[in-house]
């Protein structure tokens, strides 16, 4: 493209301006403020040099390792930094897995011309897995595409590795939905696997990119059946084991994992506020999760989320705007493997005296935003989506009803809080997602920042006229 | 984010077809036409394995060059594999510039500690440039922040290499606003500096990215001043060698550069078409540029435009929709440094006998789509833009005026043809733009269906409805 025939950008964003401005009495204020907030941002941000430090200085920080606490180090130190006028940390007990070391999995079968063989398959335990102690897992392998196929297929199971080779449906817009329908096989295959006697599960990874990333996450045991261990191998290899088995021709897996866990230990919810000038026991909550998982640095999920929160308060802050209501920043622990950050913040976070008024997450990753997704009843997000004008010139085009963020989420569940969650473009989540892939590189800046834009605007407007 | 909390997508998603669906008589049949071609090209689409034979197999194509030959035959054999019933070239006169080897830019200065230092600077000579022949240019470097500076400053002007350190203004949302402004310091600035006896200009960058890349792009030189040399260089190291002119230090450029014109050449426009059944003489013209500037593969300019255009033919013939009107896919020859393609397409692509009914291209980048930008009457832009909640599932959320592509801009100018091009979300083009990263491997497969999904959809509706 050249330069010549971009001229008519700016008459096109001029005309976007006039749409927004069109619309009257105080809108056009806010439009101005919410530019000068967009400025700020878009000139002095820290987000994306808040994000570089967290990354590079602590990575991976999966509940109860040693950079879970570094991590915790730079939250109190980066809202001070912002402007917060008060950091405290709120202690929860939380699960302290470890992968104990570099999972081992091989595909022994014959080859093509009868020669034995064995091939290393790049595989990641599934988080909250039990490992294989001080011995491997080997047997013959099972392979399972859907529920439906385990069910029918039950008698073969006992002994076997269960292979689940359940893609991503291509044909969904919103990747989000293709991993609600896919994640089950992550979440539950294991234990449905181990009631007809199987001895490990190997699942396709969550995920529909192009590569070769196994992608971790956490499983849940069913109590009642035996823990098997169970890990997740990349899509390509997937494609070949998946082919070669429904062939009819035969693999088996030798599976080594140290995963284990050690005793629950003490994290915290890090918190920084700016106290509400008007009306100061009504909490505006914004946040993101500080944990991640441990083969990246865990820069989408949710390093992202945490530099939006404190992003939000920073600008605030270097504008000059004084808050009605106290805005919280809370990075909030162990999304990941328990939820027991949030849940500790919803049944404790709040003081007797207090109100939580509305909760926003960033935890969908670094990408252009699309729009806020809500739990609120109808009257509050109508209020809402009257301020879709102000908000699309900043690429955010919806506020619709869906999920909130889980760390959110139970203020809703609790105390019918209004919660929401940036929406950003997700085409790109899942080639990250829980892989070794989710690093700062793979974070755009303006991108990021914008995302800030929308967040910050949306809480001004809260704050500014109420829900 | 973990799997649990994301069982609200699919409800939120429902929500969003509900709306497209309430809407009313014949948009219900649209909308599951629209999901046809979606998961068509979501499960079958040839879009990204066809920009990977382009970039791989071809790489860099200006006009001119060997490459650009290869192009052409690559266009008219994945424009038969698609479907189309009709092939064939369109001769056009082009230019012939060729870079000559690699640019070589130093910088000559005394350092801190009083040493003489020469430091290699990584440069791209703009296209369309005269090199230094086989000698360099060495001249002591002015500083120019911008045309005011220069105007001020003309006195100094003489003898001197003009470093133009014109920044991409951070606060439009639109970076494609900040191109329009800054770019013409790169098409103007060579021949404005030579007005008052500049002997070579060095630019900075048209990008706002975080990388040291050199992004080249055509200049544009006024005739009744000499031609100069001139390069671009990246942002990094635009920002040091401003700040030492800036605090009044001294610094000299060496520059040599290679660039020259052969004589013109013929180059050919790539067309492939499928006969309409009602309206043959109505055409629908559909495009990208085949050529690409020479450091890099040309992946998303324009790359991603023709494999986009060709992907709407091979949609609409996969899934069995015969079009009404003549569906014409031109892969453009010669858009970054002449036009001269969509020049000759305009002027002799039209039988007298026929009509250019509608004109559609994608010349802004793979990245997931926003919106189309329409040269159009009012008449047919609310026609358009009834039918956005058709094309919002799939992230297309605005239909308003502005640019419409390059090469078919023409047919707009000329004949008053509708005309429109694919808006994708911008914020990551100028990272790539014109340098060596613009490859194969930043193109996202999705993010690049779903373009051609919007613009497959766009075509059914025009060509069903009418404009």
């Amino acid at each position: 493209m050249t330069v010549i025939h971009k001229r008519l950008w700016m008459k096109s964003m001029s005309f976007c301006w006039l749409l927004t401005t069109a619309i009257g009495y105080a809108q056009n204020i806010d439009s101005l403020f919410i530019k000068k907030i967009s400025n700020d941002i878009l000139t002095n941000g820290k987000a994306y040099d808040n994000l570089k430090v967290l990354c590079k200085t602590v990575g991976g920080r999966l509940s109860g390792s040693a950079q879970m606490y570094k991590a915790e180090a730079w939250g109190i130190t980066t809202l001070k930094a912002a402007g917060a006028d008060t950091t405290y940390l709120q202690a929860c007990k939380v699960p302290h897995w470890v992968r104990g070391g570099q999972d081992k999995l091989t595909a022994i079968y014959t080859d093509a011309k009868g020669k034995p063989t064995k091939k290393t398959v790049d595989a990641l335990s599934l988080g909250n897995a039990i490992g294989t102690g001080n011995t491997f897992v080997q047997a013959p392998v099972l392979l399972i595409n859907n529920f439906d196929e385990l069910e029918k297929k039950k008698a073969e199971v006992k002994g076997k590795i269960v292979f689940y080779n359940y893609p991503f449906n291509p044909t969904y817009i919103q990747p989000f939905t293709a991993y609600a329908e896919a994640g089950v096989y992550r979440r539950t295959g294991p234990s449905r696997a181990a009631k007809y006697g199987a001895v490990a599960v190997i699942v396709r990874s969550m995920a529909g990119g192009t590569d070769n990333q196994p992608h971790t996450g956490a499983t849940l045991y069913d109590t009642t059946v035996p823990k098997i261990p169970c890990a997740a191998i990349g899509l390509q290899d997937a494609d070949w084991i998946g082919q070669w088995l429904a062939s009819g021709k035969k693999l088996a897996f030798n599976y080594q994992s140290a995963a284990h866990f050690l005793p629950d230990t003490i994290a915290h919810n890090v918190i920084g506020e700016i106290k509400g000038s008007t009306f100061p026991k009504e909490i505006i909550t914004i946040g993101g999760h500080l944990d991640s998982w441990d083969p990246a640095e865990g820069a989408n999920d949710d390093g992202a989320g945490c530099v939006h929160a404190i992003e939000v308060l920073r600008t605030l802050q270097a504008i000059g705007y004084q808050p009605k209501r106290t805005i919280r920043i809370v990075l909030f622990a162990n999304e990941e493997n328990g939820l027991r950050g949030a849940t500790q913040y919803a049944e404790t976070g709040k003081k007797t005296d207090e109100t939580f008024y509305f909760g926003l997450e960033s935890d969908a990753g670094s990408f252009t935003p699309r729009g806020f997704s809500c739990m609120a009843n109808t009257a509050q997000l109508e209020k809402m989506q009257v301020w879709i004008p102000l908000l699309k010139p900043y690429g955010v085009y919806h506020i619709t009803p869906g999920n909130a963020g889980a760390d959110v989420e139970p203020l809703y569940e609790k105390f019918k809080t209004p919660v929401a969650e940036l929406v950003p473009d997700a085409q790109r989540y899942f080639d990250l997602h829980h892989t070794r892939a989710d690093v700062f590189e793979n974070v755009h800046k303006r991108e990021l920042a914008m995302g800030a834009v929308n967040m910050t605007a949306l809480i001004y407007l809260i704050d500014t006229y109420g829900l």
